[in-house]
This record gives structure tokens, C-alpha cells and sequence, in this order.
């Protein structure tokens, strides 16, 4: 945790916040902080900063906070993702949100297994809780919008279109495609395929929206590492 | 399991080979294939092609092999990586060995604890598991060569500047330098620190051994994805 990000919950004052739960325990615990001591915080969706701890007890802390500024800018981007296996969209939301992703559409495919649907990592709760950790881990504060698109086609025809427009559409994907580009100041919409990858139905109906393959290299490349990979050479 | 891996000991002729360890269990279970069914192969350290199941059997299989193939290219790269914590080191080996990683040498840092020293993890029995895991998924077969240096200054005074000498040498640390390149095509010795970053002490003595400091923006990446995007944005 390189940010303790507040809830509107947790502030009895506009620059006083009490924390009880697992921010308490981790400060108490991994950072061992003490009355006086100073930490990094943001408020969820606001200004970052800093607070001091006022008061500290077993089950409580009172922290005084000043909060001046501003969360990195996030990435220009609209990622449309294959649902991943729940063990890896779990991981997926924090990277997704550690490297400043701004939205993030989750699309079926014919390779997605039916049962992955019914992850309770797709819970809105648990898709926040990996969203926050992976914001604190980067030091940012807003959350990446999520939307879920269970049906492919009607999303990729219908919806998608109005969101690739205006943006340099993108699908990664394995084969004799241009490689992926590089350091790219334009907004991008950039659709990432299942384990296996897409089918050519769904490249062909990508490509009706505006997205055009590239590759990244002969290797295959496990999901969140193929995030990863594709964000840091495209920005 | 993009390909399946064989060992020298599976060889029962040049082009014969009997599986009944877990690539067996995968084989049946995950893919479920039959007798005259085709998967694609690769010899540990060698050429990589296609095997035909000629019997499968509960408890084993004997496949007929055709290897023809050159894996693909490493990355010319000695990454020097200050050693993760245990659970990060495994998900660390196998992202090296898909990335094609040539050469990891995992040294101490001032912020490595010491008890990540005792990981089972760092077993060869165990490093080995995990690179494979890792060239399964990128379809390669030849495994990285991992170093254990366990004492930092030795390493880096004695031993770093003739591993530099002739590549371009760099150490992954946010601050304000110079951002990280982009598209080389020479070779890389590039350093990235634990959880928390180098200490100045150590990104100075990196320096004297001819490592200079890039970042990779505001954000703070974990090391696993961190090493992911250093290598997607350099080569």
C-alpha cells in the first residue's frame, strides 16, 4: 500500500478522517506508525496528500489531512477485455487500475468459459476492492469505470462503433498483423482477446468496428501480462 | 499450456517419447486428446515441433515426435532484479521465461527482507518449475539462466561492471530522470529494485558500475508488472 485512500465514510470533518478496518491494521502492522507520524493519503476520486496520525488506538485512528494534490492524469484508453478466468481478473482490476486504465469493457468470447461468468470477483464489491488495491499501490485515486457486455455481438455492433470513434482502434492479437505501435499520444480502444485467443468471427466483427490486429511478438503471453505489455508500448 | 515441454528422460528413441507426469494429466484432461491427435512440442533446450499420440493409456502416453523448429529469440537482456518477496518471486520466473528473458541474477537490497532468502521458491528444483511454467505459455524451450548473488556490493563493484561492459546498462527507479527507452535493438543490462525502490546508496554504486536511472512515470508498479513493462517498452 503506497497510498491509504480515504471513503467519503471515514471523514468526521472536512480535513479529520477515523479508520478502523484493514488500513488501520496495515498501518499499525506493516508501517508500525505511531501518534505524530505522517502518512500518504488520497480521498477516492479527489486530491492526494498527506495526514498525520493524531490519535492512535487498538481498534481506531484519528488522522488530520491535508489534501493538495492532484492524481496522475490516466491513460487515454478504453480497454475491451475477454472475460479472464476468475483467479486472473482479479489480479487483472488491480494491474488494470495500477497502470491508469480509464474504462474497462468486459466482453463474453467464444473461448470464455460459461462458468467464468459467474465469478464472485464480478461482484461490484470485489471488482472496488481490487480496483482500490490497485490504486493504492500506484498512488492514484480514481477508480477505472468497469462495465460488463455479456453478449459479444450485439456489443461489438451495436455499442462498440461510438466508442472507437475518434480513437485509434487496436485488437492484440497473434499472427501476421503490424506491430503493436509505440509511445502513442492519441486516445486508443484497444481489445484484448481470451487465453487461446479471439476466434476469426470475432477479429472479423472487431475489425467491422474499427479495430485493427497487432502483434506483439511470436510468444504468448498470459492475460495480465498481455495488458501490461501492451499498455506500456502503447503510452 | 501453449507447449508441451519434453525432457531428456521422456526420450525413449530419437523421435519417441513416453509422458506420465502431470503433462500426461493436462494432456487428457485440458486439451482431452485421442490416439492420432496432434500437440505441439518442444525439447528443453532444443528445437520445437509437432508429437502424435500412437497410444494413450490411464497412466501413459507414447508420442511419436517431428521437431523442426527454432524457438523463438531470447531478449538480449541480463535483467538484475533485487529478490521479490516468495509469492511474487514464482509469478517473477515464469513472466521472465515468457517474456524470453536471456539472463536473471537476483541480488540482496537494503529493503529485501531477509527471510525471502528462505523461500523453497529459490529451490533449483523449484526456479526450474516455474521457468518452465513460463516457456509453456510463450511456446519456448530455452530455459533463462538464473544467478544467485546474494551479497549486494561484491556483486555490483566486482562482478556488474564487466556484465555491463558493452550493453546499454540502466536501473528501473522512479524520480526525476530521464523516461525509460524505447525500441533497442542492442544489449540491455537493465536493474530493478524491491518493493520500495533502491536505496541512493545502491542506485549510486549502479551508477559507478555504469547502470543509469530511468522511470516509467508517476505510477508505482509491483515488481512483476513492473518487469513486464520495462521489457515491452525497451525492446
Amino acid at each position: 500500500m503506497n497510498l491509504l485512500l480515504l471513503e467519503e465514510a471515514d471523514f468526521t470533518a472536512a480535513d479529520r478522517v477515523i479508520l478502523r478496518d484493514r488500513r488501520l491494521t496495515h498501518m499499525q502492522e506493516v508501517h508500525g506508525v505511531a501518534v505524530g507520524d505522517s502518512v500518504r493519503v488520497g480521498r477516492i476520486g479527489g486530491l492526494m496528500g498527506r495526514a498525520e496520525v493524531v490519535r492512535l488506538e487498538t481498534r481506531e485512528a484519528e488522522l488530520q489531512v491535508v489534501l493538495d494534490q492532484a492524481p496522475p492524469a490516466k491513460l487515454p484508453l478504453t480497454l475491451v477485455l475477454a472475460l479472464p478466468r476468475p483467479k486472473m481478473l482479479r489480479r487483472v482490476f488491480q494491474t488494470v487500475a495500477t497502470m491508469g486504465v480509464a474504462k474497462v469493457i468486459l466482453v463474453n468470447s467464444y473461448r470464455v468459459e460459461k462458468s467464468f461468468w459467474q465469478t464472485p470477483f464480478l461482484q461490484p464489491e470485489a471488482i472496488r476492492e481490487n480496483l482500490v488495491l490497485g490504486l493504492e499501490q500506484a498512488r492514484d485515486t480514481v477508480l477505472p469505470e468497469i462495465i460488463i457486455e455479456k453478449r459479444f455481438k450485439p456489443f461489438v455492433e451495436d455499442r462498440l462503433p461510438a466508442i472507437t470513434d475518434g480513437t485509434l482502434g487496436l485488437v492484440g492479437h497473434p499472427g501476421n498483423y503490424p506491430p503493436c505501435p509505440r509511445a502513442l499520444q492519441e486516445p486508443v480502444t484497444l481489445a484484448i482477446g481470451p487465453e487461446g485467443g479471439w476466434i476469426p468471427y470475432e477479429v472479423d466483427l472487431l475489425a467491422k468496428a474499427g479495430l485493427r490486429p497487432v502483434q506483439l511478438g511470436e510468444r504468448i503471453l498470459r492475460v495480465e501480462t498481455a495488458v501490461t505489455a501492451l499498455l506500456a508500448r502503447l503510452f
